[in-house]
């Protein structure tokens, strides 16, 4: 079986030294930094997940290529079912880490780039596809952890690649006869330093011109020319700075971890590239990233995150003696609304999935829901942190440090006035584990996490036939053309 | 095959005499009557749409008790494949009546009476089911029109039926050897008068002492004692009042109408009752008829008003030549994706149903997302209201008669000055169509069909598991009890 | 005293022939017909408001040009008290009739006119100002009704008129020693027909070449060349059939009612011309008199209706018995929520009003929160009318005719199953009330009163300072240039 | 003149030292310690900004006791155009400080307590009015900062003081010749270690029994027995933690700071008692004191916030490249929309204030304006933070320390890939900035700032004149009682 442990995948981290930087200096060791710790620690976790009985339907699948029972990260949906369980997966991984499965951009692009790698081979000759299958072996068989960057860093929006710096997206500055090498950088990566290996896929639908920039290609953590420059933020200083993590919301593993990647001139073997000039299929290949990561990180994801924040909501309310008042009941059950609204989009971008190429042997959500999914998080996720704060009441923003109830000083006081229907204890666990999801970063990280609503928008749009409509209204409204 | 045509049907509602009452009159015929008409209008094109080959899939099932090929209006779920297709069918009548499929209701009783049946039988050793299904072959057999009431008048809400006049639920007052006598009514009914027969559900999740109130059965239409109340609106009055149909909104199917059935001391004989006095199973046969509802007429259905509501608001843009404006475009999206997300709602509903209760071989769609879509469509539905009115502009309040465009004093003006991007007509005919969306009955209907929003909240409340949620939220916040 | 009695009014509408066509046909005498009638009996009720002591406050005005108390509705607004004087006739007459003030546009009109008439004249020694004082006191001195036509057919949105028709756009079509010749028809026009005089401003923001567009005027009713075509729709049609108004949701004042006013070769006299060819004005032209319109009939006069809408729900609430359960009650509160926001907006634009141009003596409202106003009430509205529908059930929609109640068929039975905690009588009278408010056309013509949403996202993008708030933002964030 | 500097004050809080702890220790030096410094250096602000000529129309007012000029904090409200000028105030402070004017809650007791204390004093013949005014005067000649604290902690909220814990609510525990001693700890308090004084109102509307809760009464700032808790965040940690300011997202000024104010058997003068068993005017106390702090912190203050986020989010769009897309100008403007609809509550509720009680000189503003100007900003400033967020990009989440920009290794990095059309500095300056403002503490905070939204909604049902709008229904409907 190629499934291993989370000892394996840290023994090998432990071994890497990738150029990482945060707050301003080198990070020596991502296991001792607690802001890169968290991210092996939710690696490891998603190990662990797959190896445990219960979860064992979600978070593994029988690899095509090789009958093993492979981990479902580096799986290509092969029907319905995977793409249901897909969306399991992210969901199952967000109510057990309260952060990223950093493996899940990752396994989004590998189905959009077998789609993609398939149609190019059949319609240009090329052999892309076998090369990822061929990297795809070498991955399940090693269970590595394979991250994903998509997002260039664009520079001047108003401009294409031409009409500014170059490197503002990702493109080939040479092509050698074993390979090609890159500049650019991506940004919001979710935590690849701590992954085995990067896919990277151009985030730019190219037009004529520019075919250096229409690329796809996998890469190891570290590789030369390749630097990380981390997120740094108020949850980063609190972890740095708090001599035991109890203290934090979201102990082990933090908030999401990202990171820009710099790409200086880094070399690509040919066997590592998975498309190289066909501009003509970039756009699909956005297209099907995002339609699949959509589905998880912008849908099934968001929904475990919201189960938590809906859980802590109703145990702040058991603590402060409110849970039965209606206006509370009531506001949690939008908060459950907004829950069943978005994973229902996330499921019916997996049952309304189809083969994609036909012929191809992979599977693809549908475009709309998935879309509808994302534009339904996006909004509501904020609608949730605000029904949560009004639940929970000013002390998720008031509240003083844990450590005031050992402070001798001043601990019989915090005791008695922070204790509600509970104990100060319970309260202010449960209200800082709240903070860290109404009073940080989730709001703004799912607005973008999977692309900005305009981008939904526009494939909204794009997608719809307008022109079925307008013949159902036509025809009941009695218009002949 | 037991596949009826809709001249059968028209055949059979000529030969009853109902009494019915519109406008303070006895309607005379119901075929004469513009109103009336409407309704039967609509159920002989539900009844043709099962005929044509390329609606046969969604329109026909095969009968579980015969193996013949019936409408899917009197079928039984087996599966998840038929929910999918009852929500499938309940979208394309939408789409193609403008208005009720008014088999609707009585179709969503079948699968929620049949299962509570199968229960109560085999709990109380009585024969509900067996009966049920007596019935039903009946029902295939003739390819029969099934009505579905179950909303009672309930006079003051705030009171029980023992604390003011009894009849404002209908309940019984006499069991005979051969049958039961009932009294009260039935009220919000979609078209009962033209259909064959109509299936009876209590409305009330009764209490000890209420036994007489806890009652389900079926009667042939315009038993004796029964009368029937059509409502009247300026729509009403609008189609009494034309003398040619296609200057309105939807010209044959017209709006939702609904009545009040009156049953005074109405007789049902035994083998029509399918629950008498059974109280601890009446709030599941409500919950049960209102998730299939809530499905399809709180979700599916809408989506197929909605489809209509978008195409024309598109045709009204291209139109008025402001199809390419970013505000209408963007507003154009909004609507599809309120459209996206009822969908997947109604969807996800269907695919995560299941068998209810076990060993029945029924099946039964998802409570959290049947509630989450009717729910939706609630609020969403005056969006996409607003949204269209908006894109339309003030035509759709301020249009004239399109019979100005003929009177000869004016219509050279009418023609000239109501022209844009296209003739005065077809802009005229678009907006008359939309008027009968945004600027009618459909905003509160849509409301309260399958039940008000307080319904949804109470339900999904009841059946969160917040338990779960809880424990979730302790783990990572490192609560221990 | 300048006042005078509705009678008077009636009598000169008598002597009148106006060539107006409603649902096809020639309106032969605007007091029988009950759709034009509404409009007339409106207006009386305005004249018999100014007369009543509790409200001459609100309802007259001294004038500035003869010291005589006149009507509000043909006041230049001298300061800030005028213009919360103003809004509070707008609440106040929306209160009472539960449709237009017919006077309303013509009133707002006059000091957006007479500030651009000032400003014109003393940059261009033009006359304007003069001519339409002497208007003014015509008009005060008779005490008429005075209407307000600005929204061009426009045709095709994307041309402009050189375009396409010219006369899409009312424009000179003769320029003679005596006056010009117009041509062209101004649409969504409220009540002209009824009304004295009616002012007739460009709704183009003129360019270089248009200057046949540029231009104000007004005219008596009726005049050569004038026609009008009434709206017509389900709820005119209602009204035209019945035999008793009070069946009826608004019986004395009905909806509100708008014309199409047809321009052809219309002379106007110069003395009643106000503006002609100025094209650099015509832009704050519209936007002076759209934020005063905003201020009024976007602002003031919906909270009225909404007043309305809000006392209907809390009576339906109380017949039915369910006005203390909480949802109910949270509901009814979040209507008055709506409510005080579109009354604080209109109130702070009068409040923050200024004297424009400075020197003038005529005070206009502030624009920011004119347009706000506009702005909440078009999506609030819709928010009151789907709260309404809400709390007052299905019955909004499905309820039975009136007459049920006297048929002797059938009345025991409507009287019995119709009541609640109120008489059968009581509940459908004012369910038809909110059917008028919630199913019919005030949600589309709220939207597009003063002025679609879009029109005054744009005015309040050009109308901010972002410079100032990027100059706080940067000096607390310590970005110097 | 009784306008005192900042630097006057500054000696002032050098020379106490109350007993203030964060993080788990105490505070030895409110100067040193970053976080409690803030708080200084805003009140060091507000006392320059009233010495700034351009601002002194707003930052000061004549006092009623002595004619003398005083800071406008310290004033009691004479006429509308002061609540216009109180609210004027609070806009300018929070644009200036971007966080609280920590003399805010004091001003608005001030009024509110005067207001009570004249009622009681006229109906109970005591001397809390005169009382007061000594120790206005007082505050007045000294110019002190004088804070305000209401909220009590309330232990289990579904119970009575007499039900739990009796010190979950502030009240008195012994009276003495002298004065009282009183028990208990008021939350969610802001900066009041940093202040001169501190007003103490009671929170709870009292019950008969509960007289020893009726109290209000001002305390210098650690005075014997008082102790004070520091909110404790991740913006605490990352401020404690830096050693350049400037690297913050509002360096000087910060997060709004609050603290849990104990005390301890703490001894009140009866010269400084204000209110004292009175139980029949707790509600009215806190109902005035809610609508003032409504209208400011509820409404003004965040006008002025959301005029900072306004211009960060244009900054950043035009740094982006991207300020000219219709749909960020879309987003923009909705979030001007917001902005002056909370204003025009805010100014609304001042221009709509009166005289309370009649003949006390004393102004209040409008109850329901100013509620309604907190419930918009509750959920509007949910809305803003979300539309800044979409905007400003992933960045405002995944940025890196600003530090990367200098540090040698990696700069060139930095510098080139986080530039866009401005340079890298300015972006993340900006970024920064709007990390504060929508990954942090405000969301939270400025829904329960001066109430959560449950007490805006219960006062604004209980002001509301239901039977008003229903005559005013029933009087169009034809329904006679």
């Amino acid at each position: 079986m190629a499934i291993k442990t989370g000892e394996e995948y840290r023994q090998r981290v432990l071994k890497r030294k990738p150029k990482v930087y945060l707050g301003g200096n080198r990070v020596n060791s991502l296991m001792e930094n607690p802001t890169t710790r968290s991210v092996i620690e939710a690696n490891v976790q998603v190990y662990e997940l797959a190896q445990r009985p219960e979860y064992q339907d979600v978070m593994t699948a029988k690899s095509h290529l090789s009958e093993d029972i492979i981990n479902r990260n580096l799986h290509i949906h092969q029907c319905i079912d995977d793409l249901d369980k897909r969306a399991g997966m992210a969901l199952l991984t967000a109510q057990k880490l309260g952060t990223c499965n950093y493996r899940c951009p990752g396994c989004d692009m590998l189905s959009a780039m077998a789609s993609i790698a398939w149609e190019v081979d059949k319609k240009k000759k090329t052999e892309y596809y076998q090369r990822l299958m061929t990297y795809l072996e070498f991955l399940q068989k090693n269970d590595l952890v394979l991250s994903g960057a998509t997002t260039d860093t664009k520079g001047d929006r108003s401009k294409r690649p031409s009409e500014q710096d170059p490197d503002m997206y990702v493109h080939i500055v040479d092509r050698k006869s074993d390979g090609i090498v890159v500049r650019g950088a991506k940004q919001h990566q979710s935590g690849a330093y701590a992954a085995d290996e990067t896919m990277v896929l151009t985030g730019l639908a190219c037009h004529k011109g520019e075919e250096d920039y229409a690329i796809a290609f996998a890469i190891p953590t570290g590789s030369p020319g390749m630097s990380y420059i981390c997120q740094y933020n108020p949850y980063t200083a609190e972890r740095e700075n708090t001599d035991d993590l109890s203290y934090l919301g979201n102990p082990i593993y933090g908030q999401r971890e990202t990171c820009l990647i710099i790409f200086d001139n880094v070399f690509v073997p040919w066997e590592r590239v998975f498309l190289c000039g066909e501009i003509e299929y970039t756009q699909q290949l956005i297209a099907r990233f995002a339609k699949m990561h959509r589905m998880n990180c912008g849908g099934a994801c968001k929904v475990g995150f919201i189960d938590l924040i809906i859980g802590a909501t109703a145990l702040t309310a058991e603590y402060a003696g409110i849970s039965k008042m209606p206006h509370v009941m009531d506001k949690i059950t939008s908060m459950v609304n907004i829950r069943e609204t978005v994973s229902a989009c996330s499921l019916a971008a997996a049952f309304k999935g189809r083969e994609e190429p036909q012929g191809s042997g992979i599977w693809l959500p549908d475009d709309a829901y998935s879309n509808a999914a994302k534009l339904n998080v996006s909004t509501g996720f904020w609608q949730v942190m605000a029904l949560a704060a009004d639940i929970v009441g000013g002390l998720v923003a008031t509240m003083p440090h844990e450590r005031e109830l050992e402070n001798p000083e001043i601990k019989q006081y915090a005791k008695k006035y922070l204790k509600a229907a509970s104990s100060a204890e319970k309260r202010l666990r449960i209200a800082k584990f709240l903070q860290h999801w109404v009073a940080g970063l989730h709001g703004a990280s799912t607005w973008h996490g999977s692309g900005s609503t305009q981008a939904q928008m526009i494939t909204l749009y794009r997608i719809t036939d307008f022109e079925e409509k307008k013949r159902l209204a036509k025809d009941l409204a009695g218009i002949k053309d």
